[in-house]
């Protein structure tokens, strides 16, 4: 039977990632924002002082089978910095493939990043969800995560390139 | 007349710093939350590889004043990775002493970054808002911030450090 590992993503998984982050911005809606580029990744995650850390979700064929391992899910995240804790690990990105859910995927996928964050000493992990996703609120509470914008009203705020410029004086 | 300008924060501001962290986390009513010290501050901000950059605000007295420089409101903030748009900046804090708000100094903050945010090739700049903290929202929308809480429906979510240990099996 196939089995599923969780490990540190290589360069050469880009385009695998790049297809994923374009199908979660996809189910997320809001594909039209998705800018980025194979080469970027490549360049921003796999140079020397890498941007982001990336874990993928790989299905590991029973011995026998003629497929190879196949990349189903990733999560994407980066360290972050708290005023009042310190270091913490932003989890970016976190997606699994749907006819690869229902199978403790994306658990797996955030019990790694909670590994890397306490080798990393870091003493909390962060994400952001959709208010419609309840599926995915449901399992991180069910992992006991908290949800920061019902419990002391954080909300998201972001300046675009064009804000940025205008207040630059560009 | 004393004037006010915006500088790079240097490691014997960390004082000052933590002064105004324990200050802006007072006013959001969380200051338990608050665990930091001087020394990690020092220790992650101005080693060889900062997790944070830090502007101070610093009100610079006219001359013949007796009183030295003093600093009055800080930004810190560090680089996070969209997956859809590539490396931008989070502002994790900004903050300007009660006794000197009124004056543009939040502002001055804030374009500052935008500046260091286009230098650095970033595309947006984000930070998260108290819902009942009206008057920061306000500023932050004039200057042409959106609401992505409102706009698109962005919870945040956190895992703490013991919901990671139970999580990786601790």
């Amino acid at each position: 039977m196939a089995s599923t590992r969780i490990r540190e993503a290589r360069e050469g998984d880009c385009a695998d990632i790049l297809r994923m982050i374009r199908e979660l911005a996809e189910f997320e809606q809001l594909s039209h924002q998705v800018k980025i580029s194979e080469e970027a990744l490549r360049a921003d995650g796999f140079g020397e002082n890498p941007f982001f850390r990336c874990l993928v979700a790989e299905v590991v064929p029973a011995s026998g089978e003629l497929q190879g391992p196949r990349v189903v899910g990733y999560g994407l995240y980066y360290f972050s910095y708290s005023t009042w804790k310190g270091r913490n690990i932003y989890l970016e990105d976190i997606y699994v493939m749907p006819q690869y859910r229902g199978q403790g995927i994306g658990t797996k996928i955030i019990k790694k990043v909670a590994e890397v964050a306490l080798q990393e000493g870091c003493s909390q992990v962060r994400l952001a969800v959709l208010d419609w996703n309840k599926k995915a609120m449901d399992l991180y509470k069910s992992l006991g995560a908290q949800d920061l914008t019902e419990a002391e009203g954080w909300r998201s705020f972001r300046f675009e390139e064009e804000a940025m410029k205008e207040m630059a004086g560009c």
